[in-house]
């Protein structure tokens, strides 16, 4: 196995161990178990459990925003309609996990921010990348004449999100979309609109 | 020392420690040395940790309910108002914390919802027990005239506490007030306007 492989591995079964378990309740053990190679591998590859994760959150979000980003800059549709589309896409993940992961940036929010500079660094350049990337679209739609131009797109962008995350943490208490059904009618009835 | 001396510098010890380092990152030795009693007396008091948790969150928000939801039931103020400064009271408390601690009952919901039962039904339990507590101010609002009647109370309220939350998670990231005073802008002036 060349080196670039078993970092490769570490990373993507990594992602799934601490996504669903956490990051302090999983081992480097159980990392190294899930990708399949020698425990004693991983720090060839990592400096630490730590850096581990900040590499891990980065690339939750990178392949979140290929699959979904698309919807946003899909210039066949009207800005408002991208924005339905992209959280509507978003909150059929959730469903199709059941509710019980969430997202990996708000459960790493929640529980390394105090415990880790790193991550907490990594996360605030994420959600900061995140809400410029929504906030383009938002002003997009307000220079369409769809949304108000009363509040800046940002102020917008950074709220949606993490009204978002919110009710994502509330899925995974309660199982079911009652929030993400809130979230949908709430953005494009009062916010966006 | 009586039984329910120890029982008590448990609970009261033990919530600040799982509300700053969480509850993974926790042991029960963490918990027994803050509290000053022998490690093995944790067990006469508590069948597991994650019983141990289930109180601790619960005792969170009734100790934050005891603070707060006075501002909600002031009839001294229009409804309205009365939401203004139980958030406002709020995210004073969050920034006197320099947004570090964050809302244990999130922080819970982040790391444990998919780890323990117990814990998710408990915040299950808190989180509809909040939302009751707040609709019951919006409907008030509502039938004041200060809030339109477009969308039931409960579901502003249930969207309200959500981005909160999220607001929460994002000041724990960022650590600045930016995503407490986009929440009070857009609730204030979108949500309930």
């Amino acid at each position: 196995m060349r080196k670039s492989d078993g970092r490769e591995r570490l990373l993507t079964a990594g992602l799934k161990v601490l996504h669903s378990r956490g990051f302090n309740a999983s081992g480097v053990q159980d990392i190294t178990d899930a990708a399949g190679v020698p425990k004693g591998s991983f720090y060839n590859h990592f400096e630490s459990k730590e850096a581990f994760g900040a590499e891990v959150v980065a690339r939750f979000w990178e392949e979140g925003a290929r699959r979904a980003l698309p919807l946003l800059s899909d210039e066949t549709r009207l800005p408002l309609d991208r924005l339905k589309a992209y959280f509507a896409a978003k909150a059929a993940a959730n469903l199709a996990s059941r509710f019980e992961l969430g997202c990996m940036m708000g459960n790493f929010a929640a529980e390394l921010s105090g415990q880790s500079r790193l991550v907490r660094d990594r996360l605030a350049a994420l959600f900061a990348g995140w809400t410029r990337a929504l906030a383009t679209v938002v002003r997009e739609a307000q220079e369409a004449g769809e949304v108000p131009r009363d509040l800046p797109a940002e102020t917008l962008a950074g709220f949606i999100i993490d009204a978002w995350e919110g009710a994502v943490l509330r899925g995974k208490v309660e199982r079911d979309p009652a929030a993400f059904e809130r979230f949908e009618r709430i953005v494009f009835s009062k916010i966006l609109a």
